[in-house]
């Protein structure tokens, strides 16, 4: 059994976000499978998706220090400068962490660890609405 | 066909081990597919999964050492500092390298290049014992 | 529906380079999904895969000048040098980036953003033809 939706995530601030919630709720048939995976893929180059620890709001703005930090706006090697200082570290980091992730599926759920959440991690000062597209596979 | 299986993963010091072998035997029911997809999954946000060199140890020490001087557990804007020293940059690590991986079946086997091997990346210091979901699909 | 298929690709220099058309090219069979993945997975430790900006080419060379210097060839920690000084930041580079990628499927298409096209990471300085092993499943 397949299915696929789009699913629009509403404009967030630059950071990372959890979002488990919004995206589990826009894929309801999911509750129908024993067994599948779930593929998530954002249709952008300066937004990704990572798991990770989903209680703690610190680990998230610890996640855009660091990415902040490690990928500098003013580097002196960019060149690709035209759309703003933001632009070309948030490529690096949508590359970094990825514009897809395959889940597993398990008794009609996403079979995430105790710990784990969905970020969206938004690289641009304003990215507006992202587009993610979810392919579902299972019996 | 659908397959899936959790496997217990040993408690590992820091850093990278392969652990190709111990994965490949927890699910032999590989061999019945001529192709297919197997989905590794860690359930855990300190702890990572990637494919690289699976000859010489020393790749893997250098791997901890780059990660070590990437991601380094004194940076001034962690906030998230807790548990430890080593629980925010073992996050980081962790969402930089993925806890998942999808692997291509061919023949019954894991369609690996030569040189690829399963590394388990244990970014805590006493991180204790790893759960992966393994999910397979195939034909 | 399964498929699979081993795609070569010609050797490129150091750099990221843009093959979507290439790979496209080489997985017909996709034209005959209604919806589906693709599975890409390169068979070396030193090359990687990632999506990213189509249009500019300076948003390659800049992914090249950022990975150039977050992973140093003359680290002072490097101990698998016997290769090469590329050799030992390539495989972290691989590991950061990833070497497989997997891609919804939507109507007889890879279903990709506006803006995203598939990237061929070359990490090493002669890395020679790099074999690519394509796995499509779908309705």
């Amino acid at each position: 059994m397949w299915f696929q939706r789009e699913i629009q995530l509403e404009p967030r601030a630059r950071g990372f976000h959890l979002v488990t919630r919004e995206v589990v709720e826009g894929v309801p048939e999911i509750a129908d499978l024993s067994v599948g995976l779930a593929h998530l893929h954002i249709l952008h180059t300066s937004a990704s998706l990572t798991l990770n620890e989903n209680a703690s709001p610190d680990v998230r703005r610890d996640f855009e220090s660091w990415f902040g930090a490690a990928v500098p706006e003013d580097a002196p090697y960019w060149t690709h400068t035209l759309e703003g200082p933001d632009d070309m570290p948030a490529h690096i980091k949508a590359s970094l962490l990825g514009t897809s992730l395959t889940l597993p599926v398990r008794e009609g759920k996403l079979a995430l660890g105790t710990w784990q959440g969905l970020y969206l991690c938004e690289h641009r000062d304003s990215g507006g609405p992202r587009s993610l597209l979810v392919t579902v596979v299972g019996e």
